[in-house]
């Protein structure tokens, strides 16, 4: 792994992966898109082509790419939002000391180098990926996402039999940009993709595409620094994150996320609520329609590609988290509730949620609707306060697609097993197929410090029930801020889940890595087992743990058995002597083999007869 | 923690959890015995009684026993077994040098200081638990199991609203002996309480029963030391593994092995084969059923408590295996089959299950029925040749049973989420309910270093489904061995499957752990969350790697969003407001509030004409 440092930008990590090498597809309808994909090179004697898997980490793994973060990515994507006619590109909002906290002096963060002018729509214009699908458009993002999801597979090529359960989940054989098209058209897909992020590369949420993890990053009134933030996106999307969100708290909100917006080539959410009440100094009851109204067109400029809305929190549901084992545990939903409490007012999210629509669509901001109520425990799983909400959500989803907006919905939280399926069936039937966004669940309270492993179970189960983007959870879930490692081990752990659901669901694509992977371990193909796992280095450091030797990584055994026995080589020797004989030569033989293959209705006599 | 250690013994880990302390429960049925339990203390301000959870970890936790490896633990149910009347004492099967591999000198462990001369049966008589239980018989390890599986839950008292999903499993509200003995006696549970293993504290495994975790343990030709493997499986015990597996394979495995259950309070179980296949130099075509046989006496005196035993790799199914993509990938299962196939003879194993099940009945050997067939990749999946061994292994649990040998049935392995239930679902229904003991299973194969994770996926779902035991999986798997802190993070990453599944069964007593620690999530109690976790050091360390100071444990806040915002507070804001008001009057007050809560036939007017 290279440490690439440009003058005074700060450092970040690049470098390919092993036996990796970062290839782009070309576009057919759109001949200037390139989509990048890694191709992992296999071992010559395996006699297979390279494994080719989706790339969420940017050009920070493309080795002709100069790394400076003080100037921030290529915008790739202006020119084909610039190139639609219905944008305008106006002065927008400048800084204000409010957006940083009033951070000062050594204690501001400087602000990227570079200034944008924001572009927004033409007034009248609808310029959302949903406009344009339901305009019958299909666009440059679309057919991008199109060549991302096939993973190089040839429309016409597969004809496999779908094996897997798939819970109504439509994925075609081969995605199309009009596959892709359709899917936006109808709501059951989102591309997050606000018109002043153009570094982004485009990726799809939806239940009928590969399922998708998000990471969680940003600084909080206790740790600060944007060096780190930056290390931490870029970090989050190497190992697979496909959106990152921008939780910061504190100071220094703005100048910090336009450094990691500028460098981001995943889509990044955050949210709003979170910025606004710094503004008011952290006094929930101090919030105003009008600071927040001014917080969602700060960072829509900005570029932030999806908005967390909390507007599902009403006042009439508050009274049902009362008797809650853990009351109200989104930071979202709390704020907004003790708003409501405190002026005894239905929440001013709901009641200008037409208005928040308005800002949305003029950026092409995707709303990701909050569940302010979700449950925080196991005994508060699926109750009424959480369904409750849900129910709004569905409301509010409508609004939104009448104005043009895309739409995914948040989901929990923390859910035992028997009522994950119940939580996806219900928000598939209240919320009109939108896509859903769960965290986790988690399936029990009992082992903190391990909540990435308790909320990766319910998260590839709900996966495979059809949620479109998985929330990571870390191991510091519920005791600190995640560290390096640990949103290394938290995508990780979500890339599992995910992969975990789309081979349940029967993905045409997915189990060529399995497969690949697998063939590597019967072969002894030490590296190439490396280098297929989600986590080559990880892999690697075990396995020389026991065995460092160079010489090992070719050896025909491993140090579960030693050198004397192996499982796998007898199995060789079992296929060689197949292939000698032929095997229905030999499965005749195996038959025969002293009448030993008989019925079993009295087995005790039948073995005390053979001995 | 204390780290005890008496004249030349071996040190291993001891010392009780933070908060807790060993409380022991007394039998009605036989006063004599002393059930152990973990109490946890909560804080005061918490007002709640402690909280009483699971001990597997023996008396290495308890203050009151002085830890000395060179003597053993005590022989508790010795005096259960010998008052029965139907043992007899004899001079055994002396060590022979082969059952160490030859090992001399220096590279011989030494043998455990004090030798006990074995029990068996005396002719003619069952003294298995299977075969007391169909004679009517409740014997102490029933009661002790009885007590053990209720947590403190009294009779008559919990008469709660079953919250789960069991899929058939019946699990009481509350367990008595006599419950204990009729799931014995119908095979639906087992036992492994080998007779010559009287420092086992008994436990149970059955699909009505806590879900239990196995850890294995065991050196290999690679690496070897009898304390690291003494020590090992104290560690793996403290963290909560119901029964440990010593898989040694190279020297000494018969000397390291006496040392192992000499000290375990936990059953233990092993695969004879690899002993046996040490015997012969490696060689599995120089296997016999007479060295096999000698090996099974040879470790049923020594107190081993169940056996694997791969008897359902028949020769007609090995050319199933051919078109694999990971053929065999069983130990046993490979040694078996390369057997079969040089002699082109039926199994000895299968051919001699009659003779294996009358050594085992003569000491109360539990039968692991192996699978030696699993699949080893998704690809392999419920294959043919997966399931063609579970008939057998179902036709050989008839054999056993007739014989009244306890009989649990290994399962895999490697599946897809969508496959899963398939397996459990034909297990029950092939082997007539005796419970299934699987080895994770993984749920994707891209993730070698992570296979903890993979695993524990399919763990909780198949546990969940009725698996009675799990396997653990842990980081090493495929790469190496797993050190002192793998076996740690696999035993509580399958504590959290096990416990998941118990959760969404609808075990009576599982989420009172959660709850409890959920209520002290809720109210800041950071000790008692620390405390009651399944990993208090971990959650501890977490926590203290952003807040370190002594203050921050009594802190309303943490340090996700700081002192100025916490979404608890509010929400005990809330709950003190509605009881000031009573919840009623505050539920009424919030419909009311600005006639809000209205329908939504037409949303978008209605917020219009809200705003």
């Amino acid at each position: 792994m290279n440490i690439a440092a440009e003058n005074q930008s700060p450092m970040v990590t690049s470098g390919t992966f092993p036996a990796s090498r970062k290839i782009h597809v070309e576009g057919q309808q759109y001949s200037h898109i390139r989509v990048p994909m890694r191709e992992i090179a296999l071992h010559p004697t395996a006699g297979e082509p390279p494994v080719i898997v989706y790339d969420s980490s940017g050009p920070y793994t493309d080795p002709d790419h100069t790394v400076a973060i003080n100037g921030g990515l290529s915008r790739l994507r202006e020119s084909w939002v610039v190139s639609r006619g219905d944008v305008e590109r106006y002065e927008g909002r400048h800084v204000l000391p409010e957006d940083n906290s009033f951070a000062t002096g050594e204690r501001l963060t400087p602000e990227f180098p570079v200034r944008h002018a924001p572009l927004k729509a033409v007034a009248g214009r609808a310029i959302t990926q949903l406009a344009y699908a339901r305009a019958g458009v299909s666009t440059p993002e679309m057919e991008f996402i199109a060549i991302r999801e096939n993973l190089g597979r040839q429309a016409g090529r597969e004809t496999s039999v779908r094996d897997g359960e798939s819970f109504g989940a439509q994925i075609p054989d081969f995605v199309t940009p009009e596959f892709v098209r359709r899917e936006v058209a109808e709501g059951r897909a989102v591309i997050p993709a606000n018109i002043n992020h153009p570094e982004s590369e485009p990726m799809i949420i939806g239940r009928n595409f590969l399922v998708k993890i998000n990471a969680n990053i940003g600084n909080s009134a206790v740790t600060s620094s944007m060096e780190a933030e930056v290390e931490k996106m870029v970090w989050a999307i190497r190992w697979g994150a496909d959106t990152v969100m921008d939780l910061s708290t504190g100071r220094n909100i703005h100048n910090i996320r336009d450094w990691i917006i500028r460098n981001s080539p995943a889509p990044i959410g955050t949210v709003p609520l979170y910025q606004a009440l710094e503004k008011v100094g952290g006094i929930a009851e101090n919030l105003s329609w009008e600071v927040y109204r001014d917080t969602l067109i700060e960072q829509a400029e900005q570029g932030v590609d999806y908005f967390t809305i909390h507007a599902g929190v009403r006042l009439a549901y508050i009274h049902l988290t009362v008797n809650r084992v853990t009351g109200i545990v989104s930071r979202g939903g709390s704020i907004m509730a003790k708003w409501c409490l405190h002026h005894h007012r239905e929440s001013f999210l709901y009641e200008h949620f037409d208005e928040i629509c308005d800002i949305a669509r003029a950026y092409d901001v995707t709303f990701s609707l909050g569940d302010g109520l979700r449950p925080g425990s196991i005994a508060d799983a699926n109750d009424a306060a959480q369904f409750a909400e849900l129910e709004t959500l569905g409301e509010l989803t409508k609004i939104a697609w009448a104005k043009d907006c895309q739409v995914m919905i948040e989901g929990p939280g923390h859910v035992p097993m028997h009522k994950i399926k119940e939580n996806m069936d219900k928000q598939l039937q209240t919320c009109g197929e939108a896509p859903f966004y769960t965290l986790g669940p988690l399936t029990t309270d009992v082992a903190p410090g391990y909540d990435h492993i308790t909320s990766a179970i319910g998260a590839a189960m709900i996966g495979w029930f059809g949620t479109a983007m998985l929330c990571y959870v870390t191991p510091k879930e519920h005791l600190g801020l995640p560290d390096r490692d640990d949103v290394k081990t938290g995508v990780i752990t979500y890339k599992i889940a995910a992969h975990a659901a789309d081979l349940a669901k029967g993905h045409p694509g997915a189990r060529l890595r399995d497969d690949a992977l697998s063939r590597a371990r019967f072969e002894f193909r030490w590296e190439d087992q490396f280098n297929l796992s989600l986590d080559p280095d990880t892999a690697r450091s075990f396995h020389d743990q026991t065995l460092p030797k160079e010489a090992h990584k070719v050896a025909h055994f491993c140090s579960m058995c030693g050198p004397k026995f192996c499982s796998m080589k007898i199995s060789h020797e079992i296929r060689a002597e197949a292939q000698k004989e032929g095997l229905e030569a030999m499965a005749a033989r195996y038959r025969d083999g002293g009448d030993l293959y008989m019925p079993v209705e009295n087995p005790a006599k039948t073995i005390a007869g053979e001995a």
